[in-house]
């Protein structure tokens, strides 16, 4: 254990204690000044950024590495309107969200309280030092931030302008710790730190989510990867079904929320799917189908097993022809990643049953499973979508940075 | 990976699929099921119990480690009657937490659903193979148990009995598996199968839970021990605080929820402690106290930096003279360990300010520490108290073993 990645954990939960006596001015003054800090700074963080990005470049990273690297004017005005955005947010601190009354007189509840320490390990994205870092301080959270090495340097220069104006702002500066080293070792013992990181959360490719999950002792919310499905029911409206799955499938077909497979109700697939594969191909998809999906639709390629599992991130969809809801369920569950599923359906009990019985992190009615994300959610922010089960499941916003503890008021019970 | 535990965590996912379709009327008759299955049964438990008793204390197991072993009839009936409670409780599944509408016109809630798959690696008692499962059950979840080995045949006879019963109810019987070795190793395998098991709960020892979160990959809920305060304010009613620091301290001294430390503000320590330290010692509570505490107290051994961070678990209890609340408060965060912590006072704004700051699973004005307990702050059951602070932070009950997912109700909504 590096004595530097344990220190650093002490600090933050030091901080963490400051932070919890805070209140929602200090905290809401400071995120804007961070926004204003940003905004004074924006000279020096291109310049740190354009180093790391020429050194990609001379290092030969891919095009779509270099281009996440880059932090574009576009993308330093979003990252600080952000901040401006989620400093008006309403502070989740403090909330009782339920209270009752037990037999003997004592009034019991539950507080919302923060989290504690939150880790973060992520990969090229250098805006996520900034996004990750405000949501966890406004939900009064402390952070840990540890970035990919080709963001080092714009790494370095954000974290320092952040924690410059933390202490402008009052708060502790250790409120935000960048772990200062790129060795590889340095996440094994940050993974260690389970005394003091209360929660870890990992934001890059699977490789980096399954070691994480793999070394971490506290626990983890992740997401591994989108295989979303729409189902069309036989009682679709097939206007709206097409209008749906076209969104789902082409606005932005690189996301995990995209559709990847399609799962059309054998009944209205004759009159279906022939115009929507011609609306898909349109938009330059290309189609994979069952055997019946291939009888409808002319030169479909067949769909193997391994297309059912697919999560395409591409201009790539699965079709399959399917006998009752059931049947659509069961695919889902089988075939799916718990993370967005969407029917389309005029049927007041099917869609009602759809929404009971699919478990994943969203489930929507005659909607696009492109939502599934905080801001289309209505959460204000995120900080990425969990398919873990615990504590959060779904988009995580403000909120899920936070936990609960029990309250009671007494005038003297004790227990017999 | 024993291909055995491999197997019990896809038949532990399938069920979940199953459980998560049955509604409310199903698992309460299974339950009731479980209660008759166990009184009918209750000779052949007997027997499989008097076997592992025998072995127990031919191997000449501690004396406290037999009694726990052993399903006397009254742990039994206890057992039973809990079954019956449980069956009786509300339905946590399906409840819509919250409901918003998006200016698109899109309907966004949160519905409340099963967990999903449950390990629980216990030791001694086997009263928990019961308890544990039905809780599980209750919430829409399937378990995998792995007990002691010294309960091996009262766990099997017992998780047999559950699974007949699970099967005449209707539901699957692999919803309650056991591990049927005892193999260390097969810990350590279960522990990997975080595809198959959404959480981890260990209940026993020390090492046992510190074990299971060094190696398990799901998250893990768990406490590791209870170093729980009193602190008697300035203002506090002196008759109030000694029957809640009495109460807290010897009503039963072996608990986690336990008073461990008593902190008393200097200007009510000389009218208080001479008479809290005669009470005390009427009951045979041996005292450690701080310097400013033994010139108030005759005969008071001297605590020293270790009694701080004690939890005795016997009838002895560490003192201390704080100047003020902040001290109380600094003092609970340096040694505490955020489990329950209490404040004796007759001050609104002190008491509104300790149940702010105090960060435990349970901080309670003017009550016993006794209460942190999922049945006596009214939760109807509880499967242990957990001071990790994310999913579920204090007692958990039947709600602490759901989850939410969200889901949204559109009229074809499309993400622009």
């Amino acid at each position: 254990m590096r004595d530097e990645i344990l220190m650093m954990g002490k600090k933050a939960r030091e901080a963490a204690h400051r932070m919890a006596k805070t209140n929602s001015t200090m905290r809401r003054q400071a995120l804007e000044g961070l926004a204003v800090a940003l905004e004074r700074e924006r000279t020096s963080i291109g310049a740190a950024n354009e180093e790391d990005v020429q050194e990609a470049m001379r290092r030969g990273l891919s095009r779509a590495k270099v281009d996440r690297l880059r932090l574009s004017d576009k993308v330093m005005g979003d990252m600080i309107g952000g901040l401006r955005e989620l400093a008006m947010l309403p502070d989740p601190l403090g909330e009782i969200t339920r209270m009752w009354t037990r037999p003997n007189g004592l009034q019991v509840g539950k507080m919302r309280i923060p989290l504690g320490v939150i880790g973060i390990v992520y990969e090229s994205r250098p805006n996520v030092t900034v996004d990750a870092a405000a949501l966890c301080i406004k939900a009064g959270n402390t952070v840990i931030l540890r970035g990919g090495s080709e963001a080092f340097r714009s790494n370095q220069c954000l974290a320092g302008i952040l924690q410059e104006a933390l202490k402008e702002a009052g708060l502790p500066e250790t409120a935000i710790q960048l772990v200062g080293t790129t060795e590889r070792d340095a996440v094994l013992d940050l993974l260690k730190l389970e005394e003091y990181i209360d929660v870890m959360i990992p934001r890059g490719g699977e490789e980096l989510i399954r070691f994480v999950t793999e070394h971490a002792r506290m626990p983890v919310l992740k997401h591994y990867k989108g295989v979303c499905h729409v189902y069309v029911d036989e009682d679709a409206n097939p206007d709206m079904a097409e209008r749906i799955c076209l969104n789902a499938k082409v606005q932005r077909p690189g996301v995990c929320n995209a559709m990847e497979t399609l799962l059309v109700h054998e009944k209205i697939a004759g009159k279906l799917l022939p115009r929507m594969a011609a609306a898909l191909r349109r938009e330059g998809v290309e189609l994979r189908g069952c055997e019946k999906t291939r009888t409808l639709v002319s030169d479909c390629l067949p769909a193997t097993e391994e297309d059912w599992y697919a999560e395409y991130l591409d201009l790539t969809l699965a079709i399959r022809v399917v006998a009752d809801m059931d049947e659509a369920i069961s695919h889902i569950t089988t075939y799916g990643s718990q993370h967005t599923e969407a029917i389309v359906t005029e049927n007041f009990q099917r869609g009602h049953r759809f929404l009971r019985e699919v478990q994943s992190s969203l489930v929507l009615v005659n909607a696009s499973t492109r939502f599934n994300d905080g801001y289309q959610l209505g959460l204000g922010a995120e900080i990425g979508i969990s398919t873990s089960r615990l504590h959060a499941f779904g988009p995580m916003g403000v909120e899920e940075l936070t936990t609960t503890k029990f309250i009671a008021f007494g005038n003297g019970q004790v227990r017999s």
